[in-house]
């Protein structure tokens, strides 16, 4: 089966109909022109003689491990080369390309060496002294010696306080003598763990005199650098196949009175002294500021992997022709119907929402740094609730986003070739990993309550929070215009008005003499519900700040109208899904909702010519894609065939299985 | 790592804490004691001696085919050996059991034999003539040959009339020439089509005289009997990877001028004599009838998928300790944490209710049946509408319902071994095989329509269309009691209202001049959300009247509790979900959506004594689950330890990966 050089028509047309100019868009939404340039530059020299990915599909566990490190250490090589060439000194392309849509392309079955980059290098650096790092993090920065961040035990994970992995300062010795005591304490799902590192960072309880001292990171080194062989005391692995990343190689530890350095534990802040004096950190407020970091890349990457997903779907949605509309017509491209693109659209909208809520969720990360290096710690909590909501909220919606996007590509959304199921895997381990969602939504909750309670006192709130005290003062929701801005209130008045019920409740249980924990506990439902909603508005704001702000300047008309058309189309679809607590606290007239209805409807007619141009402006190589459904030039069923040539069951007319199974079966007289 | 003999203390006090009998529970869920002992017999007769399911996990897509194939000849050959045995004539071993729990415990890789047993086998019979039967329906039977049944093309999925293979008569050979002339009429996704089958019943258009004659079923063979290598003219194989059911060997088969004796169609129905002579199917409302037995199925089996689910969660949820709520005592289980709860418990009631709903639509369907033999075919009409409404309904509720539950047991949910992700991939391919939901709901939404019309008519509806026409005499929603008579009510009124206005949008498109079928699609998402509206009704109605029906007497007082606190959670959970809407018709105070609130949480603190024991009463073997988190004894890490140590990766200390790739690496001085 060869591909047609040509585009498929149906897409070629949808590329006619688009109303904006998609480079403007693609410029835009990578925040400039240059930095899109300079993109597509370093996908075209990285993209060349690459493996085929389909071949990973058909390997077993064990081969897709090796090939996925083979694949991992070609990319390292070829990043760090491209970085010296062409920006020596530099970042932004070795490390930071071993995450994002590039990683997906060097790298199809993840990278056990994920960890080691984002996090291990990471934590040498910021949390040990200079002299650690010139022992270790220097080391590791040259791959010279290849970690992991091993935090999560298999019986402990959201709550940090809880792991069971102890070190204990044995004075004598001047070394920490590490131990997990139990089954549950054994550390488990460290990326790399299994075979890959032989080192790793260890996160313990620290013990000194038998007193425990709080969770501390300690060095350690865990196989042999010449053999590779477990060091003694060791016990490491791999913890079996998960339902995605299989090329991770996600591991577990155990250890047995192994002792390390004293100087092992990494001491910027807290530190061991070696007659046994235990040194506070100086600043405590700083214990979560990392996971602030780290959720904004979170949200960043599963909005891409929600894009990726988009992109695959619109494109094979406008090639796909299935079920008339009119009788007397050809079936018509599937897109054409208006279910398809409820299925479709919305998802659009929420990829650049996402975007540019992330975006401004890393800009305020990246203020709020320097003013923690001023020592002003005053906006961390406000901080620290919106990247919870938000990696929970947008997890969520990537995750489930892609998933019905899968269902909406039919029975061939189902083949490994579509590459849906595979993102679906990618974006949904968010909803668990650096947080549990449920958890984060009910830390955000409880930020409300405190709020709440400023509210209630008259009290000055932090910016993103200062539309509860506003809302808070009105005994009812203002005339309803309909308007873009009173959408965004209407999401900001349910969240206020959640907010100040899961209040109310949780004050009433106090009284009924429950502490503070068991009344959250028993207020969770309505928490999460108004954390929700105070992440949702959060987003639904800064889509609507940006279209409407003073960026527009910068904008096309064509563009900007692109841009209002998919805001119209998100605050109606956002405030629709919402409608439940709207309407308990909004009295809206038939006619209010019936104009919703039509208004939206509307817009995913305004929308329909741009939807195939909209998704190429987010500018997927097809070797990021690495989909059937959604190449580029549209040939969808000869790539389905051609994928499916390569399955090694077709390397043979007649299966070996047919003697040795089949045909004695088929002769056996049953 | 051994396994502990003894039942993890939580679990064994959870069981404690029941307050029904469970053993009741299950004979009621099952129908009846003796079908729960027959089940339980037959179940430890067949699982002796399975091979380790894990071990699929690690083996290479080819080796999973064989493996697979291996445990489907060995099922089939179980299966018979025990029907002749307990109860030889009959079909509840086999090959009834060749689908279902213990099909999963079988053949956990899913079987390329399921489509012969389940169409191929019931179409010779039931679309053939007594002599098709002979000369293939009973070798079927006998396995002597395999077979699949070949509908889905390349391009054309639930639309069938867009079908391309066409099958040419040929007046002087008396045969059939098949072809499928394009790319997009290729044969794609048929179980065991790929290396497994040697013959096939392909749906194809029949043209005499290049005249059209509609859709029909022709028996075709693929593969010689002996050496089972492809005839010519005949293009077969393996479609690849697919996310799920990794042994099922969907395939793909083209088709070149291949000849059939014209005998070789079924035609029980329509016929082609000698002479090209068309004669049509007598009874023409029959052709959707097969698709509701399927759709049926679909439901009762989505529904097991999603109890094991459930039951797996809820295990875990028991065991697995994390987060405090009171500081001061130990880590509780999370299943005390409310917003575990909230995931955990809506979806055992869905269960149970998806199950009686499954059950009742069943009988419908025999009944239905019976009916059609007498030549009454008045029903068909609602029976179809149920049938679609339930199939899109409960496999949507039931794969999203797995994907949270799986989210629930946070990252543990994700190892393979836990089975969640596996469950997954089965029920979410139920969304789009068997006539893809949202196509379905239009459907329904079409019939919604012309019920409509027969209400301002004034005309009788069919029993379960009969609540529109008494909520189409409400001017508003009578007096809001909150009984649970007034909550199925609630959802009843809201899809009456939503019928309303999707009939009164759509007359108004007539008016503007668009088609039926474009005034239709204009219309799709105020159409789909009537119509799942209408399915939920009916579900929540069913289990209504099952808990305080006439079989009430023949419960015990105890289990009828229990069933009234599921109902109760059930239907304010399900009020709550569509709330929108029903605020929408129907004034509510914030009295009564405070004392929903509250209910909800009263039922949620009622039923947790009896969680793990409900799930105990869905009575999966273990062997059936196949589930790290979910076994009966609730040892979870041991045996989250023990299948890791399976994987291949950890059977030697180094891998040889080390001096191939990782060593020179680290040796690079990158």
């Amino acid at each position: 089966m060869s591909i047609p050089k040509d585009i498929n028509p149906d897409l070629a047309k949808e590329r006619k109909s688009a109303t904006f100019d998609v480079e403007e868009f693609s410029a835009w939404i990578y925040d400039s022109a240059n930095l899109l340039q300079m993109k597509r530059l370093i996908e075209e020299e990285l993209y060349k003689d690459l493996d085929d990915p389909i071949e990973l599909d058909y390997l077993s566990y064990e081969d897709i491990y090796n090939r996925g490190l083979k694949h991992s250490v070609e990319a390292v090589k070829k990043l760090r080369a491209l970085q010296d060439r062409l920006h020596p000194g530099g970042s932004e392309i070795y490390p930071t390309l071993m995450g994002g849509p590039v990683a997906m392309a060097l790298m199809p079955a993840g990278t056990p060496l994920a960890v080691h980059v984002v996090m291990f290098t990471r934590a040498l650096r910021g949390q040990g002294t200079p002299e650690q790092y010139e022992k270790f993090g220097r080391r590791a920065d040259n791959c010279e010696i290849i970690g992991t961040y091993a935090q999560t035990e298999l019986g402990h994970g959201t709550y940090l306080r809880g792991l069971e992995t102890r070190a204990d300062y044995d004075r004598q010795a001047d070394e920490f003598v590490l131990n997990t005591p139990t089954l549950t304490s054994y550390k488990w799902w460290p990326g790399g763990l299994g075979q890959t590192v032989n080192y790793c960072i260890v996160v313990a309880q620290l013990y000194i005199d038998n007193e425990p001292l709080g969770v501390q990171l300690f060095v350690l080194q865990v196989r042999d650098e010449q053999t590779h062989a477990p060091l003694p005391g060791i016990d490491i692995g791999d913890i079996g196949k998960r339902i995605g990343m299989p090329g991770v190689n996600n591991g577990y530890l155990g250890l047995k009175n192994v002792r390390i350095p004293r100087t092992n534990m990494l001491m910027k802040n807290a530190k061991v002294l070696p007659d046994g004096t235990f040194v506070k950190s100086p600043v405590s407020q700083l214990t979560y500021f990392p996971m602030v970091y780290v959720r904004c890349m979170v949200v960043l990457s599963n909005c891409i992997f929600h894009a990726q997903a988009v992109t695959i779907t619109t494109r094979y949605s406008a090639v796909r022709r299935q079920s008339p509309i009119n009788p007397n017509l050809p079936e018509p491209q599937i897109l054409d119907h208006l279910t398809q693109q409820m299925k479709v659209v919305p998802e659009i909208a929420a990829v650049i929402t996402y975007r540019l809520a992330g975006g401004k969720l890393y800009k305020m990360y990246v203020q709020t740094a320097k003013a923690v290096n001023r020592g002003d710690y005053s906006r961390l909590p406000e901080l620290h609730a919106l990247a919870c909501a938000m990696k929970a909220s947008c997890t969520y919606d990537s995750a489930f986003g892609i998933e019905r996007l899968r269902l909406s590509c039919g029975g061939h959304g189902y083949l490994a070739s579509a590459n849906l199921g595979n993102l679906f895997t990618w974006a949904t381990a968010a909803c668990t990993y650096e947080g549990e969602n449920s958890v984060l939504y009910l830390q955000v909750g409880r930020i409300l309550l405190k709020t709440w309670a400023d509210v209630l006192a008259g009290k000055q709130l932090m910016p993103t929070m200062a539309y509860l005290s506003e809302c808070a003062r009105w005994s009812e929701f203002p005339h309803w215009s309909g308007d873009w801005m009173c959408l965004v209130q209407a999401l900001q008045f349910a969240a206020t008005n959640k907010t100040r019920i899961a209040y109310k409740n949780y004050n009433e249980r106090l009284k009924r003499d429950l502490s503070p924990p068991e009344a959250s506990n028993a207020t969770g439902i309505e928490l999460t519900q108004a954390a929700e909603l105070h992440g949702r508005a959060f987003v639904a704001n800064t889509f609507y700040e940006e279209v409407t702000g003073s960026s527009k300047a910068k904008r096309s008309a064509s563009l900007n109208k692109l841009l209002e058309d998919l805001l119209e189309l998100y605050l109606i679809h956002t405030v629709q899904r919402h409608m439940a607590d709207i309407l308990r606290f909004i009295r809206l007239t038939e006619d209010h909702l019936t104009s919703l209805q039509s208004r939206l409807e509307t817009a995913l007619a305004q929308l329909r010519p741009n939807l195939v141009a909209i998704c190429d402006g987010f500018d997927f190589h097809d070797k990021v894609l690495s989909s059937v459904l959604g190449c580029y030039d549209g040939n969808v069923y000869e790539r389905i065939f051609e994928a499916a040539k390569k399955s090694p069951l077709n390397k043979k007319v007649v299966p070996a299985s047919f003697e040795q199974h089949l045909k004695p079966f088929m002769k056996s007289n049953l």
